[in-house]
C-alpha cells in the first residue's frame, strides 16, 4: 500500500483541521500528519484526541518537510500564515486550502508561493454549527460536495493529487471558476448565514419577556431558520469580509425581494403572496426531490 | 371509560385537521369524528384512511348535532365558515381553532356565535413542510405546545375542556393574550417562514446555470434554512393578511438589523460583523440548551 502524502502539515486544527485528519489517517492516506495551530490548547487537543503525530504552535516549523500543506484557518489569516511559512515551504510541496471563499483566497496565497511550490484552491461544502477539534470527525466529508478552484497553467497532476484526497476522504469533486464559486455561494451558504445570524440578532433586541417566549417555541420555524447562528464568529466575519462583493450583490437582490413581499403584505396582495408563496414551493419541492 | 366529547367536527381535514382526528381516536376523546372539507377529495381520503366516521363537504351538515367543533381551515375562510355554520351550531357546543394568528380570528369567529356557544381560541406550534390528510400524525402535537387565547369572561369549564383535549393529544397547553401570541409567533414562525419563501425566490431568479448550482450546493446553509419554504400557499398567504400589524414591525426591526450587517460589510468593518455573531452564537447556544 502506498500513501498519497509523506508529511501533510494541516494548519488551523478546528472543525475541518482535525476532520480532515481523521479521515487522512482512516484512510491511511498520508505517512505522518503534523497539527500546526497558535493555541497551545488546540495543539494539546490534538494530540489528547490521537489526531496528529505532532503539534506545534510554531507553523514554519509545521510546514518543514512536508509535501502536504493544508490552510484551514480562517480566510482573514491567509496572507499573514504565508508570509511566515513561506520560506520553510520546500520546493514540490502541495498547498491547498478549505476556505469558504475563493477570489481573495487566490489573492492572499499566490504573491507568497516560493517557486516550485504549488497552490490548489479548495472548499468543501461541510460543516457543523460546532468548532474546535473535538467537534470533528473522520465522516464530515462523506458524499460531500468539495469545490476545486486551480489557477489556469496549474499542473494537471497536482489537482489530480488534491482530488484524490478528497475522494478518499469520501467527498464528490467539482472543479469551477473560482469568481463563480464565490457567487454561488454567497447564496448557498453567505447569505443564509448572514439572515441566521441577523435574526437572532433581531430576536435578541426584544424586551425579555418577548426573548424567553421566542426561545421557548422556537419550533415554529426559528430554531430550522437559525440552525446555523451557531456557527463561529471570526470564521464568518472573514468570509463576509472576503466575499464582500458577491455578498452585497446577493444581499440586494435578496432585499428587493423581501421588500416585494413585505409591499404586497402592506397592501393586502394576498394574489402577489400566493403567487410567490407557490413558486417558491414548487422550487423547494424540486431541490429536495433532487437530493 | 367516559369520552371527553361526543361528536366532534373538524372543518378543514389538512395536515393539522387530519392529524387531530388520528390523535383524537387513538385516545379514544370522542365518540364520533366527523370530517367536514369543500373537497370531495379530501372526504373521500379521509374515509379512505379511516379518519373520520363520516365525512361531508356541505360543513353546516357536518357541525349538525357536534358538542365539539374544530375549525382547521385557512384563517382568511374563518368568517365565511362561520357564517356557513352558524345558523347549526347546537346550544352548548364548544368551537375551537388551530389557527397560527389570535386577533384576526377573534374578530371573524366571535360575531358568528349564536347564544350559548362558546369559543376557545387554539393554536399548536406544530407542523410540517407537507400538507394534506395524508401527511397527518397522530403524534404530531406530542410534546409540543399548544397556545390557547381564550376571550375575557370565558366559562373555566370550557377552557379547561380544550386543555384537556390537547394535553390527551400529547400536548403542553400555555395560555397567553391574543395580541401577545401574535407578535411572538410573528417572529418565532411568520418572519422565519417569510424569508425562507423569499429565499428561495431570490434564489429562483437567478439565470439557469447558477440556479442548478444553488440547489446542487444546498448544503451549506440553502437547505436548512429554507426547509419551510415547502409550506402550504394559501395557509401562508392567510397568516400574513391576517398578521399583518406583528409581521410588518418585526419586518421592519429584522431590516435594521439586516442592513446594519450590510453597511458593515460594505465598510470593512470587521468589529461590528464579529460582536453581532458571538451574540447571536451565545443566545442561539442558550436556546438550544433549554430545548
Amino acid at each position: 500500500m502506498s500513501f498519497l502524502f509523506k508529511k501533510t502539515a494541516i494548519l488551523g486544527f478546528g472543525l475541518i483541521g482535525s476532520s480532515l485528519a481523521r479521515a487522512i489517517r482512516e484512510q491511511a492516506l498520508a505517512t505522518m500528519i503534523v497539527c500546526g495551530d497558535t493555541s497551545a490548547e488546540v495543539c494539546r487537543k490534538a494530540l489528547d484526541l490521537k489526531l496528529a503525530d505532532a503539534a506545534v504552535s510554531d507553523l514554519a516549523e509545521a510546514v518543514k518537510g512536508a509535501d502536504l500543506v493544508i490552510l484551514a484557518v480562517p480566510v482573514g489569516a491567509y496572507a499573514e500564515v504565508m508570509k511566515i511559512i513561506s520560506p520553510s515551504l520546500a520546493k514540490g510541496t502541495l498547498v491547498t486550502d478549505v476556505g469558504s471563499v475563493k477570489q481573495s483566497v487566490i489573492e492572499s496565497v499566490t504573491p507568497h508561493l516560493p517557486p516550485g511550490v504549488v497552490f490548489v484552491p479548495g472548499h468543501p461544502i461541510a460543516g457543523a454549527e460546532h468548532s474546535g477539534p473535538e467537534a470533528g470527525s473522520a465522516g464530515l466529508f462523506n458524499d460531500r460536495w468539495c469545490i476545486l478552484t486551480p489557477l489556469p497553467g496549474t499542473p494537471e497532476a497536482a489537482v489530480e493529487k488534491i482530488t484524490a484526497l478528497w475522494k478518499a476522504c469520501g467527498a464528490k469533486v467539482e472543479i469551477m471558476d473560482p469568481k463563480r464559486h464565490d457567487l454561488v455561494l454567497a447564496i448557498t451558504s453567505h447569505l443564509p448565514h448572514l439572515i441566521a445570524y441577523s435574526i437572532v440578532d433581531t430576536a435578541s433586541t426584544l424586551e425579555g419577556n418577548t426573548q424567553a417566549e421566542v426561545m421557548k417555541y422556537s419550533a415554529g420555524g426559528f430554531r430550522s431558520i437559525t440552525r446555523t447562528a451557531a456557527s463561529d464568529p471570526v470564521m464568518w466575519r472573514d468570509i463576509f469580509m472576503n466575499n464582500r462583493e458577491a455578498v452585497l450583490e446577493i444581499l440586494q437582490r435578496f432585499n428587493e425581494d423581501l421588500t416585494a413581499l413585505q409591499r404586497a403584505i402592506r397592501q393586502d396582495d394576498g394574489n402577489y403572496l400566493h403567487s410567490v408563496f407557490s413558486r417558491s414551493r414548487a422550487l423547494k419541492r424540486a431541490a429536495d426531490d433532487k437530493q
